[in-house]
């Protein structure tokens, strides 16, 4: 009963085989829904630019939704967005034009993505992150509810310098990632902390301003009382190296 | 006009009397909703879990929502969520599974609460505030803004330890509670706070990371110059002791 | 294809010439929509207040949207919202009764203002801001993500004081400002902040509690190298001294 027919549909719309689309979707002109998709209902796929408003000759930009995804209900997806396969929102979910997502990538209810970004592969954004302009991840990287990527130094400014991630690292709650900051691989920022400085591969940082505090590697489990990280040894559920273990997954990938 | 019978049942949905339905909602299988409860527009009811997609002989979780109850526009409730009498959602909430909530509770626009949770009566959780799972709250506890409760000590793992708060606390906005800590009764975090530690009852907690900064009585309202805490002798709207007073109240109940 | 037709109007109701209404909206009794304003798909406007559903003899207050407004999808603007020229929210926006807005703001993505406030002239809040009640801002004010302006001194009471922010002050990303505080004109609050005490004019003030660092006419852009603030004369988009200058538009006005 979720799939009524009750949506709308614009103009050059490529639908895959078996894709599935909820009521009282919108779906614009000029967007590919790839094989197997799923968008659910309240949702608008291809929500046009603000020039739409305004100039006639306005054609919608592509926008492509991989194979396999996942939209959930109340879901904004701009024109200009691309997925790879595997793509999964929450509800709620904004994300504005021109950002582009590798594969396995999940976005949790309420984050709003500013657009003008790139997100690699098997990236996990849970709820509510705002990630601004112009912000670089790489892949396998989690950040946590409430987490905000800024890129204006000086504000307002004509500035836009976004904060690039390396992969595996984790950006846990409430923490602000001030403009331009690098954060290498496999960091682990602390909750609450505002990230001023760039930060050193396999640091944990945290804190306001965040500090320097140790080095991951010598945290450990709760449960365990072993070391936890680098942490993809330790966690492989939704990972390429599920039921394969990190360190095989990794000699096989070469 | 707010209700014009544009909305969706399925099956085994069980609509008690002076029930109303806004339009563009859905409410999926085996739903209970109690006499006099209002679900206003664009909300979806017993949402699916994510086995729905692939499982052919998933069976919708029992949902059921209390007498009197009020849910408000685009708002998502999992199946599987229990709330008592008299629950009210702001706009735009999101309560995920196995979500159990007790009497006269509510749950402000855009909060986030993420599954297997327990929250008592009278639980006040205002905008925005974000519930991770295993979480357990007691009765008459607040919550304010861009709260967030977390669960897993060492991201990314399969531990998830939530935290607990108990009766009368009061959590002030943009506070981040770490996995596993226990806050006791007649708590007050101050806004801003990082708690990492368990807090005994009748403390002002704050900082980041919050420290005991004295016991709540010492505050005094700033409008009479009064010892305000405990708070319930000088607080009744939408509270049981409400034109009784908390003491004659607590007497009463014995 | 926005617009086939499909949304709901309550009793006057009055539509000003070249109003566009997306599917799905419902727009309350007592409503008046300027011309050349467009109202996105999912939107609500008029939404009624809480005595609605138990008073027979309820009247819906009048609610304004100025000419040229763009109200985006998901939105919802209770009874007694007033709004000037220009005005534009992002999507998911809850807007609760007596808020005032001047000419030329836009609310960001799921922000979240909760009545009884007052903003003037050319303010920007970005996503996911948050504004208690009685709340008064100037003109010329941006606030960034996850802001919060609250207004209750001692949770829970009776008592609600709001902040007050001057012109061209910018508040960013992440930062509380405690009940009463008064930020006065051209400041800047710094990422990640407290603010418990009144802020005076010019001052560069962050930190938890927030402490005065500098004089903001000290902060030199990282792309010039010159002094940023006060930041109009350096900054135009969208601004009434846009293609004039700061200082030209502010001779002419006298």
């Amino acid at each position: 009963m979720k799939f009524n027919g009750k949506f709308t549909l614009g103009k050059n719309v490529q639908i895959g085989s078996n894709v599935q689309i909820g009521d009282n979707t919108v779906v614009y002109d000029n967007v590919i829904i790839h094989d197997d998709a799923i968008v659910s209902n309240n949702c608008v796929i291809g929500e046009p630019l603000a020039s739409y408003y305004s100039d006639p000759s306005y054609e919608n930009p592509l926008t492509v939704i991989g194979k396999k995804s996942l939209i959930r209900s109340h879901s904004i997806l701009y024109a200009g967005v691309e997925t790879g396969e595997h793509f999964a929102t929450g509800h709620h979910v904004t994300i504005r034009e021109m950002s582009f997502f590798g594969s396995h990538c999940s976005i949790g209810t309420l984050s709003d993505i500013q657009g003008h970004v790139k997100i690699g592969d098997y990236c996990r954004l849970h709820s509510n992150v705002h990630v601004g302009q112009k912000s670089e991840l790489g892949d396998y990287i989690f950040i946590y509810p409430y987490v905000v990527l800024t890129n204006d130094p000086t504000p307002p400014s004509n500035l836009c310098v976004g904060a690039k991630i390396g992969n595996f690292s984790q950006i846990a709650t409430m923490s602000v990632i001030l403009p331009g900051v690098e954060i290498a691989e496999h960091v682990l920022i602390g909750a609450g902390s505002v990230v001023t400085r760039n930060v050193a591969s396999y640091s944990l940082t945290m804190g306001n301003p965040a500090k320097h505090i140790k080095d991951v590697r010598e945290i450990k489990s709760r449960e365990t009382n072993q070391p936890h990280y680098p942490w993809p040894q330790n966690f492989e559920r939704g990972m390429p190296w599920e039921n394969i273990g990190f360190e095989k997954w990794n000699n096989l990938k070469g």
